[in-house]
């Protein structure tokens, strides 16, 4: 069982998202993402949040929403818990970062991205406003085969 | 690390009480909680959530809300991150529960019950109406050392 965070940092129309273009052998391998990572023993979500961006960009997140938690089920890995936030403030300069290229993307741009299909879904969501939700993705290889939305089956009209 | 629900279910102006009497080795052991227990392999919060209330109450669960996520540290077990829900519609008929006595508890004598010192705290929370929140608890023996509520220090006015 995985328990991470990742955060979709805000700057006027843009998101920051992170080309993983870096490590060889990463289950992310060549796709765009937000910034995150997995939980250190016994840290609640926002510190694990606050330390992933820190570590990752080298910003210190002063405003943050905790938007929803996302469930992967996988034929290919264990299950990961994914607890998702947006931020719209931070202080510091930005330091590249070792897990691949760190692009301020315009939110409309965002769909022609190489993303994974349920992170549209979920950003999807986000563009939306959506109060907090949790929403189970269930994946065969990198096709998404079931999408739950707050216990109930969701169609996404992307 | 360990990943569990507790749902408070609401009838009138009770809750659903757990009081936790029967197993002689309980970290629980002779509190009243609410209903739940741990995560499956692959389950939702929601997923877990439903199966644990039907197998401690024989309830279905019909409405309920994702109210929050607590993270409990401790110097005698390892870290545990519980989703937070509570319910207020159901069918079925009441079993009994093979962990406990269920009772019926109104809201305004749950303080006079045997709580852990957080339980109290986040309970406080779900009578504010208190948006979607983080709260995370650490515990030294029985004793709260430490109470921080969205990435900021909290004290309750219990």
């Amino acid at each position: 069982m995985r328990l991470t965070t990742l955060c979709y940092i805000e700057k006027d129309d843009s998101y920051l998202m992170l080309h993983r273009i870096v490590k060889k052998k990463d289950i992310n391998k060549d796709k765009w993402i937000g910034i995150g990572g997995h939980f250190e023993e016994g840290e609640s979500p926002e510190e694990c949040l606050i330390r992933e961006v820190k570590e990752e960009t080298g910003l210190t997140l002063t405003s943050y929403r905790f938007r929803g938690i996302v469930t992967f089920v996988s034929d290919r890995w264990p299950p990961e818990y994914m607890c998702l936030y947006t931020a719209d403030a931070f202080e510091g300069e930005m330091i590249p970062c070792s897990e691949g290229v760190l692009k301020w993307v315009s939110k409309k741009e965002l769909l022609n991205l190489n993303l994974w299909e349920g992170d549209k879904v979920f950003l999807q969501l986000l563009a939306e406003e959506a109060p907090f939700f949790s929403l189970k993705l269930r994946y065969k290889g990198d096709t998404l085969v079931e999408c739950i939305l707050n216990g109930k089956e969701y169609k996404s009209n992307l």
